[in-house]
């Protein structure tokens, strides 16, 4: 980010909700309203939301306000301490993929899961990761739904994912094959000395660029994310490489942030995600 | 870590008490005597302890008990808003090599400092470490103090420090040449992919091996690491890595604990450091 390309910047590609964000406060159906009321044309919904309104009764609001679906989050959790438990989480994660399809997703979101319990083997983690997403490739690919694998920050190496750097995911895609492809989620990213030489490696396989901010100080692993332009990313910065790779989709916001964004007024939260797509992305 | 090297582990290196783990209750002058009780062979004091209880009272007992002083923790923190800040730093840290020679440290142990107040720019702040490195070289080499640059954990890339993979610290070395080397902490460094090649890249240019443990779940993203085997790192993986790299030095201990080991009995953190050095290093 200390040299941003000098040619301008391609038009900003449209908010999206990740309703993660709104997760305090709204059910599923409440924030594609929201959204409706805010001129967000996308959302990202998460799949226990999903289960609580009805796969139906969504996939209807979202088709009566025109919404575009940028993604389902998510599937994953693909690591276990045995063969029945890594069976169960890719069954799981193939009613994932079906429940993607029945919404119109973009993409399936992948956390692909940390150590399996009493494990110290991350090295073991890893390729049991591999080896189901190339199981669930088959049924993935057989429906058409493309599958977005996440890198996750490295401090969440041990108990959400073991994939922690933009390197690895691509790597993992160029041993997998068609069909998979990158989110990219500046606050997971954005310290990474090899980012732009990434980004510009993934390519045409971004199928997602997620936003928010990284506080300073960070008082809580998970649930301390910031609002845009709140804390310390280069997101413009990180926006121009990820277009400049080939990437024209939607800015999904996804703030998971128990003490402050969650306690808020969600239609204000959506109020300020909108302003500050436009003033610091 | 998924395949250890097959060859016997060599011995494993002594027992260094990094002063942080004892700071809730001991000061600097207690905690030498702490190891001598214990007997802990090694010590790595930091800088606020040393100018509390004075320079020649620390060396005169750390000499009347023939401790090692692995390392002097810490200089750094070289990255500023303007020239005068930086300078400041740069001065700050002259100072830091005089009192490691002072002691007879075998190194100077750099956390290098991360987003400058008000600056987004990583690139830039990188920039200024390299920089700022390559000119506390001429004196510290001059006086023949090795500095041990730290890579740490990529969540304190905005705070603490903006060298955050064990690839970019060696490349540093590359770039900045002889008295400079790089200490290898598990607890930043555990969850890299890569950790496996560049420790045996970093080969001689290891200085220091720092060693506490990785909690499931963490509560604070300083102060609560772990006692060796309480956590998900493979220590002793890790231990030999560093070990077949062609490092032959001290184990320190640095537990930074607010809430569980620096409330406890200092003596008895240090018995069960020397345990489970044995048992799980």
């Amino acid at each position: 980010m200390a040299s941003p390309p000098e040619r301008p910047a391609r038009p900003l590609g449209p908010l999206a909700l990740n309703t993660a964000t709104t997760r305090g406060q709204w059910n599923l159906l409440q924030a594609i309203e929201g959204c409706a009321r805010h001129g967000i044309t996308g959302i990202a919904p998460w799949r226990d939301q999903l289960a609580a309104c009805g796969v139906p009764e969504v996939a209807r609001a979202i088709h009566g306000h025109g919404l575009t679906v940028t993604a389902l989050c998510r599937g994953g959790m693909f690591t276990g301490a045995d063969a029945a438990s890594r069976a169960s989480a890719l069954d799981d994660n193939r009613r994932a993929v079906d429940e993607a399809l029945a919404i119109g997703a973009q993409c399936l979101v992948l956390v692909v899961g940390g150590l399996p319990p009493g494990s110290k083997d991350l090295g073991e983690a890893r390729k049991q990761v591999e080896d189901s997403l190339g199981e669930l490739l088959v049924h993935a690919g057989a429906g058409g739904m493309p599958l977005a694998l996440e890198p996750l920050h490295p401090m969440y190496a041990a108990d959400r994912a073991c994939v922690n750097t933009l390197q690895q995911a691509n790597d993992l895609c160029d041993a997998l094959g068609a069909g998979i492809g990158v989110a990219v989620d500046v606050y997971h990213v954005w310290w990474d000395p090899q980012l732009a030489r990434e980004i510009a490696r993934a390519g045409k396989r971004i199928l997602g660029f997620h936003i928010c901010d990284w506080l300073v100080p960070t008082t809580d692993l998970l649930l301390d994310r910031g609002m845009m332009g709140d804390g310390v990313i280069d997101i413009r910065g990180i926006r121009i490489l990820v277009q400049a790779a080939g990437y024209a989709g939607f800015c999904d916001v996804e703030i998971m942030s128990a003490e402050n964004w969650w306690k808020r007024d969600p239609d204000e939260v959506l109020r300020i995600c909108v302003q500050r797509h436009r003033t610091v992305v």
